[in-house]
């Protein structure tokens, strides 16, 4: 394959080493597949096959560049141990692959990382240390550790090694699928599209490649443009919540990459959800950020044979749970509604009787008459129904109305699951 | 191919007509892979392998079956159209493979088919009659349409053709790892694990072909021992509540499968967690009670490579979003507790700081004092807390109890989330 090969030698990997890279890799990560996913290209337009890097053994992608780099480590450097700052996927990819190549594996993570992140890291054979509010601040710890105990800092993008691991995604998918036209893959420090770029770019130089940010932190978005990003706010896709994108990573996604969309928390959460739904598959935003980008942009993927990049699939169930049931919402498949009725015997009956026959299941109640939002006389009445759809919801409300009822739609998520 | 072949002539289907049907199948429907679960391989001592039905356009290995069977319609039966009875799978499979072959499709449901299963069968171009109020009633009715608009019927399992549809699974995972040791596919009319040991004890005589039902219909556990089953119950896995399976099934599932494993509700929604939240992948209970079975019996399974069918991945978003919160609860990582407290300002308070410093995350609170069950000067207080993991837990509420709190934990689900 070296004859198809033309990275300028400036870059931080080439498809020679991506390549190498991929038959190191063999037995050690999972060779994902790309799959058809028909219900979605019927969704959407476009000819979508998913790359489904959940199904690694730590659930993202991150097992590849991790693997890659401890495994080039001499048996000194194993023997010290390596340290790499991360709460998230690098840090359970880092904590796995050392753990089985015997290396000791210390993990920093900002205070106040949610349990369940330190728990699965931790199991997975790594010590962890809580230092710092931010990731920076994590970093300067893990830099006196690292100095005290000489340890290899194994860094989540910027290294050319783990950037020769990630792009081993992008042979395969080429492997796969010879005909795509266009790879769609999430971009946090740019780790991933950078190596998938150098890889598929060599591979079939008319291949296009996009990149997806979330809103929040555009950081390669303008780091391309050489504009200083402003990041920040609370994203569903914290796998690709970072502020400073690579040093080596960067030059690659200029070269290399058409564009970097843009994509907003509701449409990072629809994504989800039609993963989970529609997909049956098991997504963190991040990972969804993909297919958000082909939903904003329909026009542009439109009839295209595109490799989507399912990057990660590592969410936290409660959320998921939520996400699940706002996405039933938005549907209006579940509809809360809110009804002041006279606080008389018998009321309550008549309501559901009249539910039932308009065909809406009764999903929750809750009958207030305490409140000093409520007249005297008067009761609040919440009623939570499962539904058709949206133009079913409208009807039950009508057939209420005909009957005398005051009804009023609540909105926004029921308290329950609305805990994000 | 022809040579290993040696099924009795009297099976319903054969080694070369499976391999046939792959052939004709190409294209129609999604080549599902099959793919190494090192995480559920590591928790359960067997090295799995999942072949992931739940990809397929309608979700489930369904689409098989029904698309042989409808390809094999002559012209004029194309334009007669086919009826089908069914509330769940095969009715979405032969909506789907109907409407794209532009066949007529009518699918007949029992009366009180939720809303979901009529709409999406709806949406892939069939028309739906509900009548009856179960599966054999439907039946009737649709042999009296079937008669008047000379339909033809498509069975769920006891036609050769869906049999023969349903064993290139086992095809397919044999090519794509030809070193098995079993095969795990869960039984409802027993279509798919006949068609599967079809091909595989022809393709690898030394295979072992492991049943699964739920306990509440061991049909074909019964059947295989020509004892009469007791069946019914509210299972979680639907796909496989059938109460008779078929004369075609049945002979060969007798000769060619080692053994039948019944699998209890919890066992199943436990799968069905474990698969969402541990492979990232979305099963509905039919396909989840593969891995329920190999956690019911470890030491059977320890060691040997084992394909396991995940076969569809039809599950209500609602019951997967219970199933979530209450595999949290499950592995008391939610946990509720119930305090009697003084009706005192400011106590609330206490036991808020309380928890937070034991680690505790609170994620709902909710206080009466208004009941009949507590001390008139007193008040309850439930709370729900997100903790590590079981220890974690007792030693919070250890905590509070050493602060003289009395404490106890609420049994199962929460209300909101316990909703089946």
């Amino acid at each position: 394959m070296a004859i198809a090969e033309k990275p300028p030698p400036a870059y931080a990997t080439t498809l020679a080493e991506i390549e190498s890279a991929a038959k190191t890799l063999k037995g050690h990560v999972v060779r994902t597949p790309l799959i058809a996913a028909p219900k979605l290209s019927a969704l959407t337009g476009a000819e979508i096959f998913i790359k489904y890097e959940n199904l690694q053994f730590t659930n993202s992608f991150k097992d590849r560049g991790a693997y890659l780099k401890l495994d080039s480590l001499s048996g000194d450097e194993r023997k010290r141990g390596v340290i790499a700052i991360s709460a998230g996927n690098h840090a359970q990819a880092v904590a796995y692959h050392a753990s089985r190549l015997g290396i000791p594996a210390l993990i920093v993570m900002p205070e106040g990382t949610p349990f369940v992140k330190v728990g699965n890291t931790e199991a997975l054979g790594a010590e962890v240390v809580l230092a710092g509010e931010t990731i920076a601040e994590s970093r300067e710890t893990a830099d006196i550790i690292a100095a005290e105990r000489n340890l290899t800092f194994v860094h989540p993008y910027d290294d050319p090694l783990v950037i020769t691991g990630q792009g081993t995604v992008g042979v395969e998918m080429l492997a796969d699928q010879p005909d795509l036209d266009m790879i769609v893959v999430p971009v946090g420090g740019g780790g991933l599209i950078a190596g998938c770029a150098v890889a598929a770019k060599a591979l079939k130089p008319g291949i296009e490649i996009i990149g997806v940010e979330a809103e929040y932190f555009p950081s390669m978005h303008h780091g391309v443009r050489d504009e200083e990003p402003v990041c920040g706010g609370q994203t569903l896709a914290e796998g690709i919540a970072v502020k400073k994108v690579g040093d080596l990573t960067l030059p690659i996604v200029r070269d290399l990459v058409s564009d970097i969309i843009l994509v907003d928390e509701a449409a990072i959460e629809r994504a989800i959800c039609t993963l989970l739904t529609v997909q049956k598959t098991m997504s963190e935003g991040a990972g969804a950020s993909g297919l958000a980008a082909i939903s904003k942009e329909p026009d542009r993927f439109q009839g295209r044979k595109i490799g989507l990049v399912l990057t990660g699939g590592n969410i936290d169930p409660r959320m998921l749970a939520s996400i699940v049931v706002r996405g039933l919402e938005y549907e209006e498949k579940i509809v809360s509604l809110r009804l002041n009725i006279t606080d008389q015997p018998g009321v309550l009956g008549t309501i559901a009787s009249m539910l039932g026959k308009a065909g809406a299941n009764i999903l929750e109640v809750s009958h207030r008459r305490t409140f000093l939002d409520v007249p005297a006389k008067g009761a609040t009445l919440d009623i939570v129904i499962e539904t058709k759809d949206a133009a079913h919801a409208a009807k039950v409300m009508d057939k209420m109305r005909e009957a005398g009822f005051e009804v009023e739609r609540r909105s926004g998520a029921d308290g329950d699951f609305g805990a994000y």
